[in-house]
């Protein structure tokens, strides 16, 4: 279990209302699962010219949700003494770029990081652009109204796409912005509207969700109304994705290189669009 | 540093004539490294149809190199406590399907993880089937042979490749025989003759070499040629690979998930072959 105090940042922010609401949410969602599965990607060739990288360096100076280093690294070789080098990681499954697989936000058999299906994982990207809204406010969320204009634009989003929000948040990562913490340690920093995420989950076929940002929820939730919907439903989350002005708004495919590792909920992940 | 005792197997195995015969072939591969700097893969459109995950789960069951868990799983928060699910993960770099960076056994700037170019990562995969040979012998190896047969029926090795030895060893993974150790403690599992190392450098672009075994040199080995001819010249290494019979021999592109960590040395990694 958590060493004492680990966490009192989350257990401050997810007070028992807000855990009941979540609780609520979770019960739907096992009902919304079964209505709306997620819809694999039409079988098609795919084709590309080059790689970008949408993922950030993990380091322990990388900004985490939880106010603490994501990763510390233990030298166990070191070329000289041993002949090669060699580190050991402990490391936060939810820091830098990283996988939200079903399991983090569920009470269910939904699937943990080594269970989801390669396929998955191997999606269209669809880029939804909220930068200027996020200027001027960083408690600014993806909306239903900007799914429509983007599929008025580009068509509906395609089934089994990867639905990705540009913020502009990559921008901030070394910098005391990307979590926006105030006065009263509240954070501030772009997500994905309860809405949205209803709207994805009723009205397209999308397996993945991604954000620029630290979380799929915006900063100031406390009842991760999109966590609770999204995850719950056997779709996947990806926090903290980089470089999305590199990659067009439709067209793209993303690689989620998720780790496959047995019983994790999430995990640093190299994401790359193939572009 | 390394606990007490915890890695006696290498120690052992890589006594002080051996130690110097590699620092040997490190100081010459900085040299190679020069004369056989790796090429990028020709800039073309890459196409495929569908995703074969290339990945074993790992877990702390899973074998390694080091006869010690790979990882070490903590949970941190419980869903029915904490709202959430999360956990800790205590893992070393070369454990499951895993990246071998050129600094793993390198003394010089060689790249480490996150310095990879992303470009490198996604590769033109060329898979040599030595499963017969190695049916007969776990201590086969991969031979200039075995390549110069593969490019008399497929062409050239493409720069930048990614050339994969298919040993048939990942049929093995969840049993003893994966590592073959004896009463002795020496372990039998194919690898990448030195020899063949040296061609891939002089004689073709390649700027991967991957294999379905625990290590790149056979486990029998105790100089650890291919390591240290082929990690110092800043190519990059991959264990543990999985499903090389679903992928054709020539034709496909892999994508090599790997850790985007400061300063890794490796580290678990998805890898995707797209066909
Ligand atoms: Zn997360
Ligand atoms: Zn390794």
């Amino acid at each position: 279990m958590c060493a004492p105090g680990c966490l009192e940042t989350v257990h401050n922010r997810l007070d028992r209302r807000a855990f009941f609401k979540g609780a609520g949410a979770t019960a739907a969602a096992g009902v919304m699962a079964a209505a709306y599965p997620p819809k694999p990607a039409a079988a098609q060739t795919r084709s590309f010219e080059r790689v970008v990288d949408m993922t950030h360096t993990l380091s322990p100076e990388f900004p985490t949700y939880f106010n603490r280093p994501g990763i510390e690294m233990e030298r166990m070789t070191a070329i000289a003494d041993d002949g090669f080098n060699m580190y050991r990681w402990s490391v936060i499954e939810h820091a830098g770029t990283h996988l939200d697989a079903p399991i983090h936000f569920s009470r269910g058999d939904q699937h943990t990081a080594e269970q989801i299906p390669a396929e998955q994982l191997v999606a269209p990207l669809c880029v939804i652009d909220i930068k200027a809204r996020a200027a001027d406010n960083p408690d600014a969320r993806l909306t239903p109204d900007d799914i429509k204009a983007w599929e008025a634009q580009h068509g509906p989003i395609p089934d089994g796409a990867a639905v990705a929000m540009n913020s502009g948040w990559d921008q901030y990562a070394q910098t005391e912005k990307f979590a926006g913490r105030d006065a009263d340690g509240r954070m501030h920093f772009p997500g994905v509207h309860g809405e949205a995420t209803q709207y994805l989950l009723e009205e397209t076929g999308a397996q993945g969700l991604m954000v620029d940002t630290l979380s799929l929820d915006y900063g100031l939730s406390t009842s991760f109304d999109t966590h609770y919907a999204w995850l719950p439903s056997n779709r996947w989350g990806l926090e903290n994705l980089r470089n999305l002005d590199q990659v067009p708004a439709s067209g793209a495919t993303v690689v989620v290189g998720a780790p496959k590792i047995a019983d994790a909920t999430g995990g640093p992940t190299r994401v790359f669009a193939l572009v």
